[in-house]
């Protein structure tokens, strides 16, 4: 069993939608099934781009509940409860570890980091990018050696996160001498897709507008599906369709085999045929694929709106991974003051 | 009655010499008399430079037992016992508020900060310079502003550092649209000197080894007031003496007119006089001036060496300094999370 970490940032919205979920959840979920887990609401690293207070709030707790709904939608009651789930900001560690870690960290790690020349690339002046943004990655390396997790579940664009987390680390072990930190290991699933939005063209995002987000009414949802790119080349249902770059069967591959309707994996290989022969509409295939997924996201549909009606329940779970993080944070950071000569002869419990 | 906010970093070896007597600790004491007093042990400061757990430890303990004794000797029981004495490190919430401030926070403004800018004149490359260095103006921010600190003493060369502290505070207030953080004022009294070292050339300073160092013990002491640069021009002592650039003169400026040996400025007055007339002897005014010390510093040598002897004394200041301190901090903290939205719904007493 080894301990994996991971974070997700109430950025957007806060809420989740399919290409969160294939490209990031559903990982977390089976990690979590045989895994130490430890799942973060990356709050503070919110405050890099979102600076106005309703904002926030709002999407800290709307992305709470989305995440927490796929959790127990998906887990069994006691995978689910064995899951450290917490918030970034309750564990006061965090910055404390950001903050030495700054001491071992030359500032050229950081210009080298992608979010940094990404913003400088584009039209941002030097000058004014916010230094929140710059240091993000001490925050990040503190987040996952605070834990010494083995694993962090990354999307290829983001490997370079871990890799400046472990040269930090390994900095900070060999400048104290002292093995504290565990260098954690990037976890790149084989099959994670970048998801493309309802346009077919763009990456999912909900400032696109180009998503299927799973925790919206029946009737948004209905839209969102009713409104994805097909094959743009058939004008009647009698026309042979393309398969290839149709987003209505691109999300069908994912999650179409689980579907009830369908049958599995066959029954979606005889919608295509028939697709590509012309004798299915591309409304009755939308129709597919939304039956597909209000069934697939029936349990955490179910687990989102009983999480909602009890706020109560909510703050318990925060409160009670924040206890459960406190004392690995709290044992790491012990670690790091003895290392570095912060314990003296004055010092007193903490 | 304001309340003011200092802080020494525990770097050289820790102990203290009659130049941060004269130049810092001195206004301190000044100031506690009749003003609300947060003093700091800015032990997370120390980790730009001190990255070696024994210095780091042995700093911290000197520096908190050279500080004390200074309060302690030069302070009546109550004045003592109303300083909030504390450890930086003790108090999660400078990090924390570090942390946040970073995102109100353009790297242009760290970019003129004097620290760095001093280390590329140097020979430093950008490149290698250590984030620390190069953010320790966001850790001094969060120092002063998390005690709503009205006044921060600092030498004429220290008042950018209360500049890039107000410069944020008011971005923070500004963006989140309360009034969070009290501006502080630098408090710079008129007639703090650079106190020049035994050399009579360079800044008093520990490395230099042109100190006279207080709390050394009385055959240290008597070394390096016998060393002490005077008037290369006399040979004899019936030459006539210069006064000026005597630094065994400049000392007793500070500190003579309370000796009672020479019973006040007019008999520093006829001392100067004769020296000038070649009536007495180098060795002799250096010996007043050891004489003058020693029963300057008494009170606080005598402190000094109580709490040496009684380390769980010294302990029990700074667990009720961390108590206060977290109580100030604490509520800065509860304000600033309010602001930036981090208090949702499913939020729960810290």
């Amino acid at each position: 069993m080894k301990r994996f970490l991971s974070g997700i940032t109430p950025s957007g919205d806060g809420s989740l939608h399919i290409g969160n979920y294939l490209g990031a959840v559903r990982q977390f979920i089976e990690l979590a099934k045989s895994n130490e887990t430890f799942l973060m609401v990356a709050d503070l690293h919110g405050l890099t781009t979102i600076q106005d207070k309703k904002q926030l709030q709002n999407n800290i707790e709307i992305l709470i509940l989305n995440e927490l709904a796929l959790l127990r939608g998906f887990l069994s009651k006691d995978e689910f409860e064995k899951i450290v789930f917490f918030r970034q900001s309750d564990v006061p560690m965090h910055t404390e570890c950001q903050s030495i870690l700054n001491n071992v960290t030359p500032l050229g790690l950081l210009k080298r980091a992608h979010a940094y020349k990404d913003k400088l690339a584009g039209n941002a002046m030097e000058e004014d990018i916010n230094v929140g943004l710059f240091s993000y990655p001490m925050l990040m390396a503190a987040d996952i050696l605070l834990y010494q997790a083995d694993l962090v579940p990354v999307g290829k664009d983001q490997k370079q996160h871990i890799e400046i987390t472990r040269d930090i680390a390994e900095r900070f072990n060999k400048i104290f001498k002292k093995q504290v930190f565990t260098l954690p290991e990037p976890y790149i699933p084989e099959e994670v897709a970048v998801v493309l939005g309802t346009d077919g063209k763009r990456k999912m995002s909900k400032t696109l507008g180009n998503v299927i987000a799973m925790f919206d009414s029946e009737e948004a949802i209905k839209k969102q599906v009713m409104g994805t790119y097909t094959d743009p080349t058939r004008k009647h249902a009698t026309d042979p369709g393309h398969i290839e770059g149709n987003m209505v069967f691109t999300y069908l591959d994912f999650f179409g085999p689980t579907s009830p309707r369908l049958r599995g994996a066959s029954e979606l290989s005889a919608l295509k045929e028939r697709y590509k022969a012309g004798k299915i509409a591309d409304v009755e295939v939308k129709e597919y694929l939304f039956q597909t997924l209000m069934n697939y996201f029936a349990p955490a549909r179910k687990a989102y709106e009983e999480l909602k009606a009890n706020p109560n329940v909510v703050t318990d779970i925060l409160k009670k991974g924040q206890e459960r993080a406190l004392i690995v944070a709290g044992q790491t950071m012990k670690e790091v003051r003895e290392a570095i000569g912060l314990v003296t002869k004055y010092s007193f419990q903490r």
